[in-house]
C-alpha cells in the first residue's frame, strides 16, 4: 500500500507537532503581534539573506492570490503557464482577490513558460491597448506543475524580460523546497537574486499542518499588505500557532531534510517506472512524476491499494505520482514488488478487459 | 479614399438624428421611466415575437458584461471562442462586472466554437470540481469576430448542449443585424427559438449614435436587473435619448436596410480581392473581411487614403476591412481602381522596399 | 404646470443639438481618438487654467465611481457626507468599481461634511488598523445634495486636512456649474487651487444629452485610466458625439448662462415659498430647494400639475424642487399663482382631508 | 497579572491538542474529503437536531463573509448593527467576497438591532429602488459586540420581519456558545427554530486553535458553496486538522463547559466592578464587560500587569474586559485585590497626574 495522490495526504512531522505544543502556554498577543510570529519573520530574513516582509496564511491559494493582488491592478493581466496552479486549480481565486484581473496563458515545454511566447503575448496586449488588459505581472511555479525545476538561468531570463517590461515577478513556491534541494542552490539564489519580487512559500506539503507564507523581497509591494491579509480572512487570531509551525519547520534544517527525502523517493519511483519501460512524460526533478499507464495497469495497481490521480483531460491516460517527507523506503520497495507483479500479470493475461 | 477600419468610424444615420430631434421637447421622466423607453420595449417584443425584458445601455461592452453578470456566479466560467470580443477587446470587463468570473476559451474554425471542444472543456471543469471554476454559461458572437455567421443549426447545437448541461446562453450581437440579414431568418429564429437566453443587441455600429440593449428572452435572468444596470453606471438619466435612437432605428426597417447595405458592400469588396487573387481568410458572410496582404500593398493603399487595421498578432500580415451602412457604391468603385493601380504598380516595381 | 422633479427631466439645449449635428459627417476615429475629443481636452485645460487629464463618460455615476476607483485601494474607505449621492443614490456602484472599497459616513449641517467629524472618523480608523479599512480618500459634493454650496474656505479646510492625512480629494460636480456661478469664482479656484485632485464634471443636468467627464488635476491618479474607462464599459465607440456635446456646452459660455438661469429661477421659487411662510430647510444657494409641506398642499399642487419629489424617509414631509436651464419665467409665475391659490384654498377649507 | 484583552490571547485547550495528535497518523484524503471532516459534519447535524451543510474555515472573518456572499447579490445591502464586527473589525471583507455588496447600519441599544429602525431602513431602500441597494439579508451577532445576548423572542422578531421581507438571516456566532449557555437553550432553539438561515460558528475563541465553521440550516444557500470556499482560499488541504479540533471541541461537552466557565468568570469580574461602583455600560450576559474607567485607574492597572483594551473612539474612557475558558479563579481573585488596591491608592492620592 502506498498513497501517492499528493503530498497533502500525509500527516504532520513530529517536530512540528512538538513546536505547536511548545507554544501552547500562557497568553500571547493575537493577529501576528505575538513573539513567535516575530521570530519567524526574523528567520525568513536570515534564510533569504535579505530584508523581507513576511505574512503567514492558511492555504497556498490564499498566498498566491494575495501576493498577486499586491502586484496587479484589476485591469491587468497575470502571465502564467497554461498549467499553472493559479489557473487550473484555484477556482479563479486570483480574479476575486484582484478585483477582476485576468490570466494570460503562456505555453512552454515541461511546465515552463516559453520566453518567446511570453514576449509575443505581452507585445500583443500592448498593441491592443486599452482594449486588451494591460500586462501586469508574471507568475512562475517552482517546482512546476509537471515536477520539473526552472534552472537559475531560466528564472533569470524570465525575470529580466519582466523587469524590462515593468512586470513584477511572483513565484508560486507550494513546493519551493523540493525545487531548492533539486537545484542545490541557496534560497536567495532561487528568488530575489534571480529577480523574484514576491514568493508564495509553502510548508504544508512538506511536513507542516496549515502553514503558508507570502514573502516580499521587493517591499514596495508589501505596503499596507496587513490590510490585504486581514480583509482576505487570512489574519489568524491565534497567530502563534501558524508561527510555531515555521519555527519547527526551519529548526535543524527540517525543511531541507524533508524535501530531500521526498525528492529521493521520487527518483526511486522513477527508476522503477524506467525499469519497466513506462514512459515518464517529464524529467523528474522534484517530487512529482507523470507517467502514461494503460487502464489495465491502473486498475490492477488500485486493486492493490496503490493510490494516485489521473491527470489532465479525463481519458488522457496520464497519471501523477507524488512523494513526500513521509514516504518510506519500505513503501517504495513495496511498490517495486507490486508493479513488477502487475506488469507481469498483465503480460500473461493480455486479453483481460477493464 | 475609403475608411474600412470599423463600422464605428462612420456617423449617425439621418433618420436617427431626426428621431433624437423629435423627442427633444417638454419634460420627460428620467431613468428609463419615459414614454419613449416604454415604446422601445414594446417594439422589441414585437420584433422578437415574444415577451422580453429590455434594458438600454451606452456601449456594447456594457451590454455584454451586464448580461453575463446576470448569468454566472463569481466562481463560474464563461465559455467563449478564443477570439470572442469579451475575451480579446473588452479589457477583462466581464471579470469586473461578474465579481471575478473567468473565461474558458474554446477553439473552432472561422470564429465559431467547436462543439466537441466545448464539451471537453466543460467535462474537464466538472472533473476538477471544486478546484476548477464551475461551468457557468456559454457566450456566442453573431456575426462572429471573423465576419462569419453561425447557421441556425449550429446555434441550436451549441444551445442544446448548453441547456443539457445547465448553462444559459448569451449572444453578443454587436453586429446582430448583419448576421440576421445574412441568414435571412427572423429575429426570433436566430435567438430564443434557437435557445438563446439573453442577447446584447447592438445598434451603434449599424447607424445609431450611442445605443445598445440587453434583451432577455429568459426573463428569470432579468430579475432585479434594474439594480445591475444602475450600479454599473448604465442607467442614463435622460433616457429618452437612448430610446429615441431605437425608435428611429426600427422605423421603416431602417436597421434591416442598413445591415443589408453593409453586407452588400462587403461582398463587392470581397469580389475585388478575389479578382486580384488576394486570399480571403474566412468566408465573407456579414460586413467584415480578413485578407492577407503584403506590406508593399499595405503601404501603397495607405498612401492612397485607404484605411484598415492590421489584425491579430503584430506582424501577422492579416488585415481587416469593415463596411457599414455609410459605405457608398462610389467608395467601393474608388477602391476597385486604387487596388488595381496598387497591384499593377507593385507588379512593375517588384523590388521596391517598404 | 411646472416639473421640478429634477434637472434631468428637461430636454437638451438647442445649441448642443446643433453641435451634435455639426459633427455628424464623414468618418472619425473612434474610442476617443477623434478630433472632437481632442478639442474638448484642450478646452478643459483652458477653462481650468492648468494641465488636466480628461475622460468622457455617459453617466454621473460612472464618473464618480471611476474617479474614486483611481484614488483608493479595495481595502480603503471613502469619506463622504451622510447624504452624498455616491452613498444614497448610486446603488453602491463605488463598491463594484473599486473592488470592494467602502464608504465611511461623515455628518454635517446643510449637506456639508463637518471637519471635526471627519477627523474623528479618520482617527478611529487608524486606531483600529488593520481591522478597520484604511482611510483612502475624501469625496465632496459641490453643489451639495441639499442645494448648498461649500465656500472656497470650506473646501480648502477639508482639502488641507485630507492632504495632511494622505487622502486625495474627489469632487462630485454633477451640479458643478450651479455651484460655480453661485460662488462667482473661477473653475480653478473651486477645484485644484482649493486642493481638489479629481472632479466629476457634469453637463447632462445643465443642458446636455448624455455627457459627463472625469477631470484629473492631479495627473498621477490618471495613469492608465484609459484601461479603467474601457473596462468599465465607458469608452464610447462613436466618441465624437460625447465630445460634440461639450463643444456646444462650452461655446459662448452656454454652461455659465444655463446654470445662472437655473439658480435665478431657484431664487424666485424660494421667494414664493418665503412669501407664504413655507420653511426652507436649507439655504438656497444653487438650483435645489427643500421645503416642508403639509400633505394637503402637496396633494393640491399635484392636482394642478406641479411635479416634485418627496425627499428622504417616506413620510418625512420634506419635498425637493429643482430648477434647470429650461425652467421659464412664465412657469415660475404660473407656480406663484397656483401656490397662492392652493394656500388660500386650504386656509378657507381647513378641514378638508387628504 | 491577568490578560483580558480578548478571548483569543489564550492558548488551546489540552483536549483539543490531544485531538490533533490523535488524527496525526497515516494518510487521509485532503480538501474536506477526509473521514474526520465527515464525522464533524455528522456531529453538527446531531447537535443542531437537523440536516445542515457544514464548511470548515480558518477565521471568523472568513466564515462571516463567505456566509454573507451566499445570501446576497453584489447590488444588495446587508443590514447589521452599527457595532457589528463585520462592519467595524473585518476591514470591509464582506465587500470583497460579495463582489461589492454594502452594509446598511441599524442602531439599537445594548448591541442589538432595533426592529423599528431596521424596518425604516428597509422601507427607505425600497422607496429608492433601483437607486439604493436592494435589501439583501440581515446579520445578527450573538452574543453581541457589547457582550449582551438576544433573547429567543428578540431573535424571532427580527427573523420574522426578515422572512416577511424576503431577507435571509445570518448569525455571527464568534461567541455562539457563550450566548448559548447564557440563554440555557438548545443550539436549535437559538438558530433555525428562531429563523436563522446560516451561522458562523466559532470555536477558536472558546478553546480551539484555528477552527471556525459555516453552518447552513437553509441548505438552498449552500448550493455550490464548495466552490465559494475553494475560491476564497479557505479549502484547507490537510483538512483533517481542522476537523480534529471540532471533534475535541464537541467531545464530553467541552465547548459548553468552556463557555460556561468563561461566562462565570465574567460575572465574577462584573461583581468586582460593581463593588467599586464602576459603571458597567451594558448588562453582562456573556464573557465581555464594558466599563468606564478614569485614566488614573487605567494606568495603575496596567502598571500591575492587568491587560485590556480601550474600546471605541480613542479618548472615550470606555474599556473592554474579556474572560475565556482559560481565565482562572485565582486570576480573578488577583484582580480583585489589585483593583481594590488601585482604587484605594487613588482615593488617597487624588491629585496624581497621569
Amino acid at each position: 500500500m502506498i498513497n501517492c495522490k499528493s503530498d497533502n495526504v500525509v500527516g504532520v512531522c513530529p517536530e512540528i507537532m512538538e513546536a505547536l505544543a511548545a507554544c501552547n502556554s500562557g497568553t500571547e498577543s493575537s493577529y501576528s503581534a505575538d513573539v513567535y510570529t516575530g521570530k519567524v519573520k526574523k528567520l525568513f530574513a536570515d534564510i533569504f539573506e535579505t530584508e523581507v516582509a513576511v505574512f503567514l496564511t492558511t492555504t497556498g491559494t490564499a498566498s498566491n492570490v494575495l501576493a498577486l493582488s499586491a502586484l496587479v491592478k484589476s485591469y491587468q493581466a497575470i502571465y502564467c503557464h497554461t498549467d499553472a496552479h493559479i489557473h487550473t486549480d484555484e477556482c479563479g481565486a486570483y480574479a476575486l482577490f484582484t478585483g477582476g484581473a485576468t490570466v494570460s496563458l503562456v505555453d512552454g515545454k515541461e511546465g515552463k513558460m516559453n520566453l518567446l511566447a511570453l514576449q509575443k503575448a505581452v507585445d500583443l496586449a500592448h498593441s491592443l491597448a486599452p482594449h486588451a488588459q494591460r500586462p501586469g505581472c508574471v507568475s512562475i511555479t517552482q517546482s512546476t506543475e509537471q515536477g520539473t525545476v526552472y534552472s537559475i538561468a531560466e528564472l533569470e531570463a524570465i525575470a529580466d524580460f519582466s523587469k524590462t517590461n515593468g512586470l513584477p515577478v511572483h513565484m508560486d513556491g507550494a513546493r519551493f523546497t523540493n525545487a531548492l534541494v533539486s537545484l542545490g542552490c541557496t534560497p536567495a539564489d532561487m528568488t530575489w537574486k534571480a529577480g523574484i519580487d514576491v514568493l508564495s512559500f509553502g510548508a504544508t506539503k512538506n511536513g507542516a499542518m496549515i502553514a503558508e507564507a507570502v514573502v516580499f523581497f521587493n517591499k514596495q509591494y508589501a505596503e499596507h499588505f496587513e490590510y490585504v491579509q486581514k480583509r482576505a480572512g487570512q489574519l489568524v487570531s491565534k497567530s502563534r500557532y501558524l508561527a510555531a509551525q515555521f519555527l519547527g519547520y526551519f529548526k535543524s534544517d527540517l525543511w531541507i531534510k524533508n524535501a530531500s527525502h521526498a525528492n529521493t523517493m521520487a527518483q526511486q519511483l522513477a527508476a522503477i517506472f524506467r525499469k519497466h519501460n513506462v514512459p515518464l512524460i517529464y524529467p523528474v526533478q522534484a517530487n512529482e512524476l507523470f507517467v502514461i499507464l494503460t487502464s489495465q495497469i491502473v486498475t490492477a495497481l488500485r486493486d492493490k491499494n496503490v493510490h494516485f490521480y489521473e491527470w489532465g483531460q479525463p481519458g488522457s491516460n496520464c497519471y501523477r505520482f507524488v512523494t513526500s517527507w513521509a514516504t518510506t523506503q519500505s513503501e517504495i520497495e513495496g511498490f517495486d514488488s507490486i508493479f513488477a507483479e502487475v506488469v507481469n500479470g498483465i503480460a500473461h493475461n493480455p486479453n483481460r478487459k477493464n
